[in-house]
């Protein structure tokens, strides 16, 4: 048990029980039915001091960020989120950093309406897992519908979270890309919109190599990546330098893009999604029958980044 | 706020959004509907290295406990247990320790058939995470439903697992109580036949005096207890002394025992169950109109002990 996957793997061998479990551990969201209408997606997870907030975060920040880290395995389903329990561990009772922790988190409850049902507050080392449920509007997208020839697209600019991770707290860079780490926006409108038409997809929280082999890996498919069209900020050249850019574009994760793919066919709908929420939809590669390819300057390339492994903590 | 009441207050506060919410924070579970028939409950609870499990607990022992815990509070509410997600933070990645867990979460979900459907694994301080959902059978248990003139009562022993934490590890009265509080047994099966017929239920998990307080404020009624009448281990006396006794019985948690109650008529019904599941279930009072009250040798008693706060950690 090396990996996060061999983990998985080991989970998934656990007997279950019940036939409404239309899909249990591996894809961002488990798919529950409770009902003879509707699908629901549920996800919990782990944020923790260290892998995924620093000290300089403040409360308001912490509680943003992991309610749009578990929004964003909502977004990549293609549902609408419902129902949170939050499950709090904190060192030292304050009201104050309790109340601005809610704050926080409570403007991303509003814009979702999302409502608290429960959870559970501990005094000890600090961390915060939140459990999602959301529902189907449409399909719910998964890791494993991609086809071959299908293209495969990215929301917004990738690397940014990554660049404010390695990047010194004191450089003009860091400050500038601050806000793509620690105030990540989950894509949920654009995954509903998505969820019409899209075959496969997945929230770049790994690291666009790992979550896109992901796709591959569930789809049983290959794919060929062009690293020059992935999308970087306008200002990523200037404060990203040399080798760390691919550790950002690929390596990086916690950019909370969503990565999906689509039949061709579907262009005027991703230009129409891209223009209506003014989000950047950008094609980077297409799915192929096998093999991970990546080109650059229009040759072949070997990336040097695996992406992040929670298990193994880098 | 200077409680976990207090931040329950304050959870309450925040808006919720969706009519499907039947019982939002503040009871064992959230109740919330999925479809036009069934209702649903949920609940998701920490446990932590020090005020829930300590080092001498084997892996085995924390895969059981944790879960155990959250089974009880669907079987306070009369439910049936049926899917789980795990989010289990562990400072080492040992494929001996998670195999261990498993295997002692593993016989209770296989018991009562619940399957793991998601969570998440990271690397830091030992916190398990577990949420749980439950449907309903018969009726819903809530801590909101006794009625003047119902009785009260316990399932099993209450005591055990305080005495355990207050006792010398080296003493034999720890060895006799350690298993009650490593190894709880929660009252799944007691709990679906209590809901055919029980007024209100809560799980012993913070004292029996703050959990029946719990269903009194819910209730909005009070209560009479006889401390006398309250069932202890045959070997209580011998282990447990003085003041300590009150500690254990009133004051301490974790025994994960039903307190609920019931009207008289039930009580044929009521000894047909303890006798199904060879499990005591003991009269230990009545709910009244109003007052907290307690009586010991046939006296007015005002017990010392307030009972576990996890906000406080005492």
């Amino acid at each position: 048990m090396k990996s996060e996957l061999d983990f998985v793997n080991y989970l998934k061998k656990i007997k279950t029980f019940n036939k409404n479990i239309i899909e249990g551990i591996g894809d961002d969201c488990a798919i529950v039915k409770f009902s003879s209408r509707k699908k629901y997606v549920i996800t919990s997870d782990t944020s923790l001091l260290g892998p995924h907030f620093s000290k300089d975060y403040t409360p308001e920040e912490i509680g943003h960020k992991s309610l749009a880290t578990n929004l964003s395995d909502i977004a990549s389903m293609g549902c609408v989120p419902l129902y949170a329990l939050y499950d709090i561990t904190i060192p030292r009772i304050s009201e104050s950093w309790i109340k601005r922790f809610f704050d926080g988190t409570r403007k991303l409850l509003n814009q979702h309406k999302v409502s608290i049902i429960g959870g559970d507050t501990t005094k000890g080392p600090m961390s915060i897992s939140i459990t999602l449920i959301g529902v189907q509007n449409n399909k719910i997208l998964t890791r494993s519908g991609a086809k071959t020839g299908h293209d495969i697209f990215v929301t917004g600019n990738i690397g940014n979270a990554r660049a404010a991770l390695i990047l010194d707290k004191k450089t003009k860079g860091y400050k500038y890309f601050r806000k793509s780490l620690v105030m990540p926006l989950p894509r949920v409108a654009v995954g509903l919109e998505l969820s019409e038409f899209a075959s496969s997809c997945i929230d770049i929280s790994d690291g666009l190599a790992k979550d896109l082999k992901s796709i591959a890996i569930s789809s049983k498919k290959g794919f060929q990546v062009d690293v020059d069209s992935i999308p970087t900020d306008p200002k990523f050249d200037i404060y990203v330098k040399g080798n760390l850019k691919e550790q950002c574009i690929l390596g990086g994760g916690e950019d909370y893009e969503l990565c999906f793919t689509a039949n061709k066919k579907y262009i005027r709908k991703i230009n129409n999604i891209s223009n209506k929420y003014n989000i950047k939809i950008t094609r980077i590669g297409a799915i192929k029958s096998t093999g991970y390819r990546y080109s650059l300057n229009n040759k072949q390339y070997n990336p040097k980044v695996t992406g992040y492994d929670h298990f193994k903590g880098k």
